[in-house]
């Protein structure tokens, strides 16, 4: 089974440039990559990298302009079904945590995201495709279920875990010992403990 | 092994005043509360629910005055090291993911919760202790490294959402199916979609 990785490349990471200049998040974007990218190597699934835009990457990149929902759904169209979707902004993603995600002897393994999202799929099932708008993870369960496809989910802090917004920063810093959160060091950015959750600041 | 279940039972879950009254947050808190239990239970952990005030619960419950670390610590004092502790805001528990807890086979384990809490830890070490101000889950890693204690962090989503926002109620409205959820949609609140993640709204 292939496993695709697809990047936003043209405009990435949006919700951070309060934060980041366009430059950085490219950067940040790239290193985010490479930390997924080297997890499911590590892992045994290395995988086919599709961005919207050209982006730096130690494996082969497919430029395709289309959108997340065209580009993934031609790719289980062309594998009748049977292929692995990883999102790259996922830099807490280990090994071990690939391993969890392609043990389930489902037709349909879904990863749910923070915030009503699909971070990561399996599918062994010829008629199940991704519709990632809205709440995605709600329409992945329904559609499997439509498809009469058998479903498991993931229960994993660092496949849920996507770096959007600035909070989601502090995660990386807590948790993460990959090229992001080296990134995000170098970057100058460093906890910040006040009262509730643990927050960011740059220097 | 005891499983206590700590919970802030004076004045709950204060960043939810903005969309709950105080009555509301007490029943609110106490739905959470059963939802854990539950899980605990059908897990074969039954829970020690011991809180900071009186409060309404299925089992019963030891009123306890002082700060969290205190209550944990005496506990972690009188059981040689031997404790479990699992917070009482983790209303996506589910059996599975107490057993995923109880597994590993090192002297500590921990469950990150998002934002740099430490959601759950199952203690097997006689000189481990807790401290949960700041970044804990960092401070607990040090704290097992300085015993000599062996450490395994677990990877759950269901154990890294505590319910402390606004936006953590879209976690349950997405992934609940317990008291809390229930309690939720009774109360007016359902999923707003727009770009990005999901929120609330109460009607």
């Amino acid at each position: 089974m292939r496993t695709v990785v697809p990047v936003s490349g043209a405009e990435p990471k949006t919700r951070l440039s309060p934060v980041l200049t366009a430059d950085e998040r490219r950067e940040f974007t790239e290193a985010m990559l490479s930390d997924v990218v080297a997890a499911l190597d590590a892992a045994g699934r290395l995988p086919d990298v599709v961005s919207t835009a050209p982006i730096a990457c130690d494996v082969p990149v497919t430029v395709d302009e289309r959108g997340l929902d065209a580009l993934v759904n031609d790719r289980l169209d062309a594998a009748d079904g049977r292929l692995a979707v990883v999102m790259a902004d996922l830099p807490l993603l280990t090994a071990e945590t690939v391993d969890r995600l392609f043990a389930p002897d489902t037709d349909v393994v879904l990863a749910p995201g923070l915030g009503g999202g699909t971070n990561a799929i399996v599918s062994r099932h010829e008629r199940f495709r991704v519709d990632y708008h809205g709440v995605s993870i709600r329409d992945h369960r329904q559609r499997a279920q439509k498809v009469d496809a058998t479903l498991t989910e993931v229960d994993s802090r660092r496949l849920a875990i996507d770096i959007d917004e600035l909070d989601d920063l502090a995660e990386l810093l807590v948790h993460g010992d990959g090229a992001a959160t080296d990134w995000l060091r170098d970057a100058g950015f460093e906890l910040v403990v006040d009262e509730g959750r643990v927050g960011v600041a740059r220097d």
